[in-house]
């Protein structure tokens, strides 16, 4: 069997990894603590599943436009519009199944082969994948650690821009960081898009994630919106993960192409779930609050009890539902030099499961310091204090 | 805005836009006779409906694997294996959001840039589009009308075998043509498929659409197993095209592959809808025979009565739920020469939609017939009797 050249270059999500480890872990009988994956373990709030089977039982089983339904992308041009301060249409918005998708489509519609393509490291790890994938250069910039969390190191990335570069992928409320932009900084990266007139990615799958506040798109800077795609999606803030729905924002020029993207690719998205997508949207928000409570608890146990294990230093940001934690003393007790020893080493002793910094992309030149990041939408609060505890009892011993 | 010059290689579906002139025509007050759409009017099973619903509200509103859940992997395996005489396993099997992520997807996993692809033409215009956009030279092979209806031109197809040629697709219970290979036919196929070591794509989307008799896949011939991939859909047999689920199947190398692509493209799809293809595939099939029942009552009738009207010639296939009719006759007795012509004005004249060879790729060299195509999937009938006495009569008057 001969396969194309390009497969060669498709990558993955190596966190699935830690996931299959786990999971064979647990089936020898050890207690495994998941904190590992992104998923939720919170079904999505009744009213949005209800209006899924009212749509499905009304006979909404055909195919629908490329584009999806037309109440759908007005619900999302209005949400989208009113929490970003932007005056949004039906044709600036593309259903698609899943936020992931905009990635993949973004760098086919905008990146020509050989193009150099700026992309956060950290970061999710299919942004390398879909720039190698289709022929172009992926160019990693960083983040700095402050005393209060992560800023994108601005002088770097301005360092890194060459005339071949024309796409930037920006993830304020950042996968796995958890950091966000300050407006100075999110303007300086508007500015930089603009002078050296590149297009941006903006991914906004956290957007609504947030703790307190509220949240700030690039997409609303002037000058930016003509140059911006939003990755928008209802998988976290409405505990929709598996439902795969979510969608494009941007210029109605991008979008067209975006839906013929569709038509090549999957025809439409679920029909009758674009409906329990209008109520998540529309209809009443009680359990969507109930769930950022549920998380702001976790977050608060998780950080506080972290943070009493010697050598581990973790911030407490108002975003995602992730913790990069720096593990650099407890490794250095420890007498590891691996980030990756270092979470077998937590795991197969205590159970407690998690990625690392390598999960997320090549560790950059002069990266010194080790982190490992907590996901806590899957684990609830017990499990919580009981693997943590487990974990600080055998850091502790050394 | 700089747009990426792949995007202009992307080709797309024009019988949308049959729709879109249908709609447009619709809401100035005409009827509208819907033979144009390969979608269906017709609900979902309820007990396939009802596993949904079941399966949402028990919580699988999570992620699952990108391949899909396993015991809808297994499901198909067995499904699929036991219509086709082929022997399968879940690692043959890779879910899918609808049956057309599949023709992207083998044509990523094996086509080479510059390689030649051979395509019916007519045919599923998603196919020339995916070869040409990812960099391949798309190669049109015809067909041959008869006495029954239609065979494939296989000494034209051999002739146009080049050292370049890598893959082929293969649409047996063709669209919109609805031809079946005899097994010699098949068997001709793969032995040209062996013989140049070929890939090949068999679409079977419509496998289980057939009035009479039971299905033949080509890759249960010899030799024809570990070359081609199955593109597999729930959308037609159990009135799901909205659903958007189906399957790749194929030899394990491949599926690995389109599972790494899913990963990328959309880490995977609806979960919860994954326990209603379950049931599908393995509940009650009463409401599933009452569907091919319901097709094929509107079949005969359409038939009939096209058969009636001066200079259509149309033949009673016994797959899918298109007609492939010869209009050279009436077009002559109307002094027409363009297909696109005679469908504006039965559109326009009598409300009756269809979409025309046009619709289906470019003509190739030679030929001398017109045709449209109706499809009966969409249109109940009494409509069905209603628009076609229409389009008799107005034909009649010249």
């Amino acid at each position: 069997m001969k396969i194309a050249k390009r497969m060669g270059r498709l990558g993955t999500e190596t966190a699935f990894a830690v996931g299959a480890e786990a999971g064979a872990l647990a089936k020898t009988g050890k207690k495994v603590y998941p904190f590992h994956l992104g998923d939720m373990n919170i079904i999505t709030p009744e009213n949005i599943r209800l209006a899924s089977t009212k749509a499905m039982n009304e006979g909404k089983t055909g195919y629908c436009a490329n584009a999806g339904i037309v109440e759908l992308r007005e619900a999302v041009a209005k949400d989208v519009g009113a929490a970003r301060g932007l005056d949004l249409a039906v044709e600036n918005v593309s259903i698609q199944p899943g936020g992931k998708p905009t990635i993949g489509k973004f760098i086919q519609t905008f990146m020509e082969e050989g193009d150099e393509v700026l992309y956060p490291n950290p970061g999710y790890p299919i942004y390398e994948s879909q720039i190698n994938y289709h022929g172009g250069v992926a160019v990693p910039y960083g983040f700095k650690e402050t005393d209060k969390g992560f800023d994108i190191d601005i002088e770097a990335l301005e360092k890194l821009i060459t005339p071949k570069t024309t796409c930037l992928i920006y993830n304020n409320y950042q996968n796995p960081i958890s950091c966000t932009s300050s407006p100075e900084e999110m303007q300086k990266i508007a500015d930089l898009a603009i002078k050296h007139d590149l297009m941006v990615l903006a991914d906004e799958a956290y957007f609504d994630m947030l703790y307190e506040g509220k949240g700030q798109s690039i997409a609303s800077l002037p000058g930016m919106f003509e140059r911006t795609v939003i990755l928008y999606t209802f998988a976290k803030k409405f505990a929709m993960t598996g439902w795969r729905l979510g969608a494009a924002v941007g210029p109605k020029e991008a979008i067209e192409l975006f839906n013929k993207l569709n038509t090549n690719d999957e025809s439409c998205s679920n029909h009758f779930n674009q409906y329990a997508a209008i109520e998540a949207l529309e209809g009443s928000q009680d359990e969507v609050k109930g769930l950022i409570n549920i998380l702001r608890e976790r977050r608060d146990v998780l950080v506080d009890m972290l943070n009493e294990i010697p050598g581990v230093v973790t911030h407490k940001p108002n975003c995602t539902f992730y913790l990069f934690t720096n593990v650099t003393g407890a490794m250095e007790k420890m007498g590891l030099t691996d980030v990756e020893e270092f979470r077998k080493k937590v795991l197969y002793e205590t159970g407690v499961s998690f990625c690392t910094r390598k999960h997320f992309g090549t560790p950059l030149d002069g990266e010194t310091q080790h982190y490992i990041r907590f996901a806590y939408s899957g684990i609830d609060i017990d499990n919580i204090k009981e693997g943590i505890t487990l974990m600080k009892e055998y850091i502790e011993k050394f």
